[in-house]
């Protein structure tokens, strides 16, 4: 039986995979006078005195709602919003089994941006965080940074920074095993949704100063900005910023040091990465097929490299990054999480790894390594708190 | 230690009182290659193929949302909406312990019915069912409908209808125990917010005729009729079709049958009862303190009498009809929940008592009677199906 099968009877065989239960004993009226009326009265009271209080006396501060409206499921694309289900619901407990958090999904019956943040604003009295999933670029980026500015939770979306934050977690450690500095590394960015376009900034933010980026109509460029959406503008402040035109993206890969390729299967080969820089570093995160495989990156000389398959060493797993970071942002009583507090992520991943243990086929630790959760939280709690974006 | 407090230090001591539980494995990357990529990709693609698959591959089906806007939260009035949290929580918490439906909290932070309605609708295809709870009349009344109209799934405002359910109930036993017939009783309705509009509604649709409803002011009229909001206009349909006007509530007990109060404590003295007709019924729902004490209506000569207290007999709570309700509509694929359906979870409500059992001081099943969700569920399938509004 394939995978997909086994998934599509164990899905059937629970419906879903999330149930609700009690932490409150409610068997008999002594029990029920607590948890419900009359008891029940004094927690309103106390919230309607402080709003703060619900972090007190209710889940709220432990309560994740994990929000898609369909259009960007997996790799399936627009599959709407019902049908992104299984997968928040498979978020949700990922959420619960890797740092306690108490997560359900949200599956909004609309594309408009506008209606979207609406929703996530109306029903935030009841959240401590927002995690949005699945929702199409550019658009994404949009209702995230209007969440971030508009709320006084944290709004997270996952597919950008998740990814870009353990894709930066990876070039961290071949930077410490390379010695290489990253101010002299040519970066080559393929894609420019979600992940890419975080990817980019992260990456900038950190110190990667010379990137190209690459949509499929070739490396974005300033005098082309009038034709792009809003991201791709401003992608524009942090990518060619000498105004570089390769034709191609072979030809950009050439005398290149990094390529991160969030785009698709099978794009490049063994001499594309035999014509970068020595000691080049590739991620290839095209799922399920990379853009070149993690053996044939290697073959064609990559010092290190990384794909999204668990079958290959160095596997860029977003699981690595949201569960702590959500943990750590409710600990720390962060308000946002800003691009700091990711970069300490980012920072916590990599240095989970000791420098005994650190190759080049060992740059990313395990998903089930016990110590990502703890160490990503406590590293993103610290971060937040010196953020200052916290609640008083 | 008050209950109050009691209650305080069990919702700090938790954090609320819900708890989001994987119902699948997840310990090594085998489980979550089922449960998470790739092998979630399978139930995605079913329902995209049919929404109904939804029902088979996820928790849809045994999900609630319990939603407020905190207007009108216990007896506390308009706190707001994080403040009904607590609530709402324990009304999830008896969800899963009567019913094992997986419910949580919705919080809207608008009072715009058109709001509140827009965030029902884009929300629902995570949902199996909506519970609308703690909004405040009229409001609530236009909200439901516009909900049960303009969605494919049960939407039921427990406020307004599982009360409801409760009282007639009672009523039904009080019937079997007198003989009486309820076409030739008059019938006092004190209070026509959300639980005194659809309890006239329920007893007038289940064969009381002869009903005057009371507001602040007095007698609803027909003449009143231009002044009156949506609700009380449409309450003119059921009540004082005599075009009666009593001076005031105690004129209008004279000689009444059944008084029903959804209003405020101490209303009504023992002569009031006394000057009711013979075996008269005496329905006190103020709460905590009744409109007239269980025994000072018993000593005023009223046949049963029923309050909201637990430490009187005759509990009319809410929590006999709800859980059932939604376990059978749910069951039942039901699309909305019909007056008829309600009508059913009374007398399967007033059904579990036999006639050995009944006495006017037993005339409604505790909720801890464990055959109360059994009996009302099934009845409540049995009459969803009935109806038609199911599901294909």
């Amino acid at each position: 039986m394939s995978v997909y099968e086994e998934a599509l009877k164990l899905h059937e065989l629970h419906h879903g995979k999330l149930s609700i239960q009690p932490k409150v004993p409610c068997e008999n009226a002594e029990d029920l006078a607590l948890a419900y009326t009359p008891g029940v009265a004094q927690p309103c009271l106390e919230i309607n005195k402080d709003p703060e209080n619900a972090y007190r006396y209710t889940g709220k501060g432990n309560t994740v709602a994990v929000v898609t409206d369909g259009t960007a499921v997996l790799g399936l694309g627009d599959i709407g919003a019902v049908a992104g289900l299984p997968v928040m619901e498979g978020k949700a407990l990922l959420m619960k089994r890797f740092a306690d958090l108490d997560a359900f999904p949200i599956c909004i019956d609309s594309k408009d941006p506008e209606e979207i943040i609406r929703v996530c604003k109306l029903i935030s009295p009841g959240l401590g965080a927002i995690n949005l999933e699945d929702i199409s670029a550019p658009r994404c980026v949009e209702i995230e940074r209007r969440l971030i500015e508009e709320l006084d939770i944290p709004v997270f979306h996952d597919d950008q920074h998740g990814t870009a934050i353990v894709v930066l977690a990876a070039l961290i450690n071949g930077l410490r095993l390379s010695g290489k500095d990253p101010k002299q590394m040519k970066v080559i960015v393929n894609g420019v949704g979600a992940a890419g376009s975080s990817i980019i900034k992260m990456m900038y933010n950190y110190g990667f100063k010379n990137i190209l980026a690459l949509d499929s109509k070739g490396v974005l460029h300033p005098q082309k900005k009038d034709s792009y959406n809003a991201l791709k503008q401003e992608l524009l402040e942090y990518t060619n910023l000498n105004g570089e035109n390769p034709a191609s993206l072979k030809e950009a890969l050439r005398g290149a040091d990094v390529f991160i390729g969030v785009s698709q299967g099978n794009l490049l080969t063994q001499e594309d990465v035999a014509a970068m820089n020595e000691g080049c570093f590739i991620v290839a995160l095209a799922n399920p097929t990379p853009e070149i495989d993690y053996y044939e990156a290697k073959k064609g000389g990559a010092f290190i490299a990384a794909t999204g398959r668990s079958d290959f060493p160095n596997q860029v797993n977003n699981l690595l990054a949201f569960p702590g970071i959500f943990r750590g942002a409710l600990d720390a009583k962060a308000t946002r999480i800003t691009e700091e507090v990711k970069i300490a992520a980012a920072k916590a991943i990599a240095g989970l790894i000791s420098d005994e243990e650190l190759t080049p086929e060992y740059i990313i630790p395990s998903p089930f390594d016990e110590r990502v959760v703890p160490a990503v939280s406590a590293a993103v709690k610290e971060a937040c708190i010196a953020s200052g974006y916290i609640r008083k």
